[in-house]
């Protein structure tokens, strides 16, 4: 439980370094990031390095016992680099280059950008490998943010090719597997295929799946090029990457497999502004953002880091980019930074250390305010320090396995974007319904890849899983683990067709039903779900029509069936509202002989270990007693407070 | 009354083929289309054709006696044909060439693509002109689907400079007929005029009126290069094109009068989730589709087909392409097809017979499932055909001429759209009103274009004719015939200028009233219309300053008239809201001695010689009594059901 | 007091134009406005001119004593100049021409337009420049109408680069001052730099902003190419350019100082429509307008010309343009004409004499209807002259200085679109609903620059003023003005950095405080501010964290405090609701000692030396009677009526 800072001494003057740096130490303090996005000031001319002010910069953290994360700066080609080669730019889907001016104006599959990489990630890790302040690197910043994965350059477009031809052998075999006949849009060559761009109207989905795919095996492609460097200039040293909320653009599981560790920034309240909550949700959770965002997130990128996860970036204040920014509640950074560390945090580390009084982000406060004077939250950053420092004493406790498995699949999101089929039924808000839907439960769990073992779970959850892997559905079969499916499931190949055994395709081996015809619906239809005639929820968004001989545990106004179950699995044949869900899930984990209990509004608990965490994102003072000793805060909790305890049982 | 589908053998194993034709036959089908999309499995290779595939599945359909509608495969061209001739492709109004990808991605206007066609459609001709199994043929398919009428090419340039010189002989007529004078938008040569696009702000709206009519002929065009050697090659067999709902893209009539059938695709569950009706409406037809739009396209269609109609494409499930997409409700399928035959369809056939499992389509329904079994929906196909089988004993009427005529003008739409003047004043959604406030009054209905002859009609209704011609003008003041008329008719010359009489214009013959000011509102601004004094009715969107010396039979709250009357001709000066517009029209109607009643809601009625349809699109149950013997139901009519009277009148 | 319009002889039959200006000259107006957009008919061919047709019609215009505003055609090059030069069309954003089609299709940075236009003026000033008809001259029409003030042409970007180097001096000095550090962002010389598009997210705002400040000088440099010309080749007549409503797009105060007078285009109905008030008001103002709309850019304007202010273009009827375009409420037009001369215009013209029949303003009304015979609204532009004329018998008044000063700056409008920061928090919208809340109060408002002194007021009034000049704030202090200034204010450095000493910057000399944090609200959030604990007012959009010694007059809920007080200034830390800030500021003008009353919903007052005028745009009938000698009008002040008093006192 480390808590660190994001530092730019290239934005400072130097007499300004030292005192920075002892401020950051007596705060509590102990990781700081520097370096990423500093290319011009590394690099000034080609060829030309000066390397010195970020010595004299490493040497006064270092002085000041404070361990280094160093940022490669490819984030930010500087201007001459993109005159020298426009090519490094990417390409929009209006076939327009996109432009200098502002950062990550590089395509992942431009050739000579790879070499550059190359140069001066070495040029970095040769200067600074070995730097006893450097304990670990962060490759790039926040790879895809501004709507960077995907290009439409000529290299993209090459590439794309060769990367077709290593997946399907013969353009025969693509022009199958996408179903080219439709529509006469068979190829004879690898050769002929462009990216999904500028068509008339809707390209093949599987194309596009494809192009998704290529993508982001691109962004894994471009990684690697990091660490086959800074593993070998670097050895010893952690590497991470930072990644985003609400970003599916690339399938973060195998960049995350070449990594050490997962790290994320986490900005509660400018994600909740730009999510799709009703305007209710956001003015109640205005200043606290929604309680199951960073939660989410912290089990996501935990999978992600194979156990291993920091916030690398974490809202100390108004942040500058989303539409509306108000300031956190007091208390809220204390909350935040707790509950990373509840959810397995190793580190949490506040963007930035001092607000900056120019460029793009002057509006986003910092632990400093812009005249080096100490932002008010720094009180609060204080405060968790000293609860660490005082809780530690007696061991902190680690992340274990949960009980409860949640699938999450980045080609899924993608499937879902390339074919709709209703507009109001999306992935990624999907399952961050059922994740709220089991954490108002009270629920601790944990996200897994479809391509992951589900030994070991008491539960797991999927919906819209478009694609099951047989592996999955065999080990589902096998374990008889039980298994709560949601609509859409297995409903695509993994090249985006129909099952030739039509939804839930490798699914039916658990339960013995067909989906034969699906409804998208638009907001605002809701129709009940029955339990013997007697009203049990309400249908939103979705229902799909099943055949099957199994009787319907839940049915439809006409009678049809909308949820089944068949051994210990259920599925549930519909999308249905928050509070239809959170009772449907109850009863499935109770079957499962798991512990539920439906929590105060604003409410969350995470086990940690033997600790039990409870923060309080209400706007209500919560009374919570759970069998434990208490380690912080009491049974009453305040809105924007904490309580933890220290559980009599392990579980 | 024949009923049949679409078909891709293209798509399927060839063991398929016979069990389809088989089962297609024995559930009533006598059409098949064919072919259309194709042309990479008939010329996989640049003069390489490979027919054998295809002559062996219409063998297969022939010998279950199935009809087959040829498509000749136009709207695809392949991949190879494009990368050699890329200037087939049409070019959007940004400039930029619409790419391959999905399908219609060509230029009207290209003369490569010209070339091209006459050679494929030659081949397939050569081919199959005299096949036995070959009974129509449908050319291209959807003209102008996904927004492709319009391209902005180098040759529809040159295309369209050389329309406007045999439109207007010389440059000085032009700019003249335009009012070029204004903002000194003059030209010295027809070689000096560009497409309208990319400008400052809008461009004259002549001169976009004029490249939507050249737009429109040059789908003529291109539509008699099929027919050329279509006629030539397959002497006897009847010709179509599938036209499409809601869509006035280029002017159907002419390209009709070419053909020997006018036939139209029909998704009423996708067309209500795209219209602009509100979304209680669109709530309460979620699943019947609005009770007014497979009607109105019917009726316009048949006369586009100059009395021959069919849909080659009826919707018989969810479908993939709306914001949302929800099935039908049980019986509405029937009740569809029921309904074309109503207006007059001689053939109803559904698209698709299987669902594909790939591509763009594979979330749109078929008769079959995915694997090859039946959808439920085929128990109502299969009922359809036994239930014309066993009226048809008695010997099928067939459509006779309506007494009420209703104006339906491609080029006032395009008026509108050129020169909107009030945002929500809308030329298709107006004239749909009116035949909706026709049809609640039980009213059959025929459409007509502005150029056609009123003879022998009891009451013509016309509204946002923005031209009238001088024939129809005068043929309504020689005639007589009651004719009542809309808001901003006869307000614009040929050439979309102001008449020199100011509007209605040549309308002005028969009603002795000047237009002299108009004024749009906002929506959610209701004005009344007053009778003497009192309220009469709710005036929206439009209203209209009248001079005359004429008594207005109403008017508005600032007492000036809104509704005039002169002899058989009544104008209405404003437009007015679902109800008030009933009532007027029931009003003129019953001056022109046509029967009319108010019809419970949700329920049309519609005569085909002496029988008499009611259909059912409303939740409730109706009761519903004609004089006359019932052939098909009864005299209470379920929701999605339907009943058939024979009558003892003849209209 | 003089009446006018305009008038296009090139648009009508050479036989018509006598009638023309005698019907003009005996409705009783003054000057009318010709030649702008007539280019194509003075040069018809390249370097061919036909004057002759524009001799006649001066001749014509001139014999009925009518003054000629002539404008130069620069607003419309012709279709053969863009064909010989098509460097003379700006670039869009995309990288996109903007085409030949409708108007102001050329970049401001053209140099061979800028040739262009010294040709055609020179031509224009040399033929008419000592012609006794021609009385004032208008440069081009209505500059950056449509979008076209910023061009991202090739010579834009070669005269930016310039225009950075004459303001920076060294690049090195430009980087600091935008803080190019930040993100790699740094050049190496100007030729680097590119005018900011086409970039990955948000460039550097001070990038944007200094793009702005050269786009707008691009204005002023080509404006006064007109100027040279004129003040040459026609000495003696006033220059004036026509400008228009709620536009900030340039900087007006430097283009107004070469100018001798400013006029705008003042269409009320037109620009509600296209505002961002609620429905609820657009539907109350629906036929008047909104009372503060031309008011406050009278204001505006006479501070533009330096005292001396005209409505060019004054609505006379429903317009073309808006979305929605409703009539004026019968007697508006006359109010309005009136409020012009209220507010200190020389001269309201209408537009235009006649509508026309074609292109792409047929539907915006004028004086005459298309067949040459008059509109009703000429009884109320002949009630006008009449009152001015018995009005004047005893001499008119002058435009005196107000008491009350508003500060309105174009600059801080860009720092808004720059840097939102909060999507709702507009700067134009913001200083209007303070120019709102002092109007209701009844106080008659200058509206002034930053750069102005404020010597003579009694109370200034500034909000949003992003940059605060030193000078500014220098006497502001020095005089002790009284001064209510509302947020953001002084928050930037005229770099768009944030200050040294945080916001208010150099308004700290007058208060003493700094805000240390912002936050912004999306609509629907509505905080207290509180008096004491008691409730006083509605913070909405925007709040700030206030660090001072100063007791707060109102706080927040938190006990922040919302309102501070030091001499005679008061700052307020939050955008409040309408009714608060009309509270709050009554409260502010009390103690500077100035009256104030809250008026009748509509109504609105303004003093013009000793005349007061009062209008009513509400619905209701005011009684209102102040101490003077009625001049027109009677204490029963009905709906769309006025009334104007002689004051006994002189303010």
């Amino acid at each position: 439980m480390q808590l660190g800072t994001c530092y730019y001494p290239e934005h400072w003057p130097e007499a300004q370094w030292e005192d920075d740096a002892r401020r950051m130490a007596e705060l509590g303090l102990t990781y700081v990031r520097v370096g990423e996005f500093a290319w011009s000031r590394i690099e000034p001319e080609p060829g030309v390095f000066t390397w010195e002010w970020l010595d004299r910069a490493l040497d006064v953290l270092h002085a000041q016992g404070l361990r280094v994360v160093m940022g490669t700066p490819t984030a930010t080609p500087p201007k001459w680099l993109i005159d020298r080669h426009p090519d490094i730019l990417a390409v929009d889907e209006n076939n327009q280059p996109r432009r200098f001016g502002s950062r990550r104006h590089y395509c992942f599959s431009s050739t000579v950008y790879r070499e550059e990489t190359r140069r001066i990630v070495t040029a970095m890790a040769e200067r600074y490998g070995q730097h006893p302040a450097v304990a670990v690197w962060q490759t790039d910043n926040e790879f895809g943010c501004h709507n960077t994965i995907l290009s439409f350059s000529a290299c993209a477009r090459k590439r794309f090719q060769g990367w077709l031809e290593k997946r399907y052998g013969t353009v025969k075999a693509l022009n199958e597997a996408w179903g080219n006949v439709f529509w006469s849009m068979e190829y004879r060559s690898f050769a002929e295929i462009d990216p999904p761009m500028q068509a008339v109207t809707e390209t093949n989905p599987s194309h596009r799946l494809d192009f998704r795919r290529f993508s982001s095996d691109m962004v894994v492609e471009y990684n690697r090029i990091h660490l086959d460097i800074l593993r070998r200039l670097s050895p010893g040293r952690d590497i991470h990457h930072n990644y985003m909320g609400c970003f599916t653009e690339f399938d973060h599981y195998p960049v995350g497999d070449d990594l050490d560790i997962a790290t994320w920034d986490s900005y509660p309240l400018g994600f909740l502004d730009q999510s799709r909550y009703s305007p209710e949700v956001k003015r109640y959770y205005l200043r606290t953002g929604h309680p199951d965002f960073a939660g989410f997130h912290h089990d996501l990128y935990r999978r992600v880091g194979k156990g291993r996860m920091w916030v690398q970036e974490q809202q100390p204040g108004p942040v500058n980019w989303a539409g509306h920014n108000p300031a956190p509640k007091p208390g809220m950074v204390r909350l935040w930074t707790w509950e990373g560390f509840a959810h397995g945090a190793e580190a949490m580390n506040y963007f930035r250390w001092r607000q900056a009084p120019f460029a793009q982000e002057q509006m986003h406060a910092g632990l400093d305010l812009p005249n080096a004077t100490p932002a008010p939250v720094q009180t609060e950053v204080r405060q968790v320090a000293d609860e660490i420092a005082r809780l530690q004493a007696n061991g902190l406790p680690r992340t274990q396995q949960a009980d409860v498995a949640l699938v999450f699949d980045y080609h899924a999101q993608w499937v879902f974007e390339a074919q709709p089929q209703g507009r109001n039924f999306l992935y990624f808000d999907t399952v961050l319904e059922y994740y709220t839907a089991l954490r108002e439960l009270g629920v601790s769990v944990d996200i897994i890849a479809p391509q992951d073992s589900i030994k070991g779970y008491r539960a797991v959850v999927m919906v819209a899983q478009a694609h099951v892997p047989e592996a999955l559905a065999g080990e589902l079969t096998q374990e008889q683990t039980p298994v709560f499916i949601g609509p859409r499931s297995g409903s695509k190949t993994v090249s985006l067709c129909t099952p030739e055994n039509l939804a839930p395709g490798p699914l039916q081996a658990l339960l013995p039903l067909q989906v034969i015809q699906v409804e998208s619906l638009p907001d605002g239809v809701v129709e009940p779900v029955l339990l013997e005639g007697d009203a049990a929820g309400s249908v939103v968004r979705w229902r799909e029509r099943v055949v099957t001989e199994l009787t319907p545990l839940l049915h439809f106004d006409n009678g049809d069936g909308a949820l089944f179950r068949h051994g210990n699995a259920q599925y549930l044949a519909a999308c249905v509202d928050g509070d239809t869900l959170r009772n449907l899930l109850q009863g499935f984990l109770g079957q499962a002989d798991i512990d539920t209990t439906v929590l105060h509004k604003g409410l969350r608990l995470r086990r940690l270990g033997n600790w039990l965490f409870a923060f309080n994102y209400g706007q209500d003072k919560v009374q919570f007693a759970p069998q434990g000793q208490c380690l912080l805060g009491s049974e009453e909790i305040l809105p924007a407070d904490l309580a933890v305890w220290q559980m009599d049982s392990e579980a």
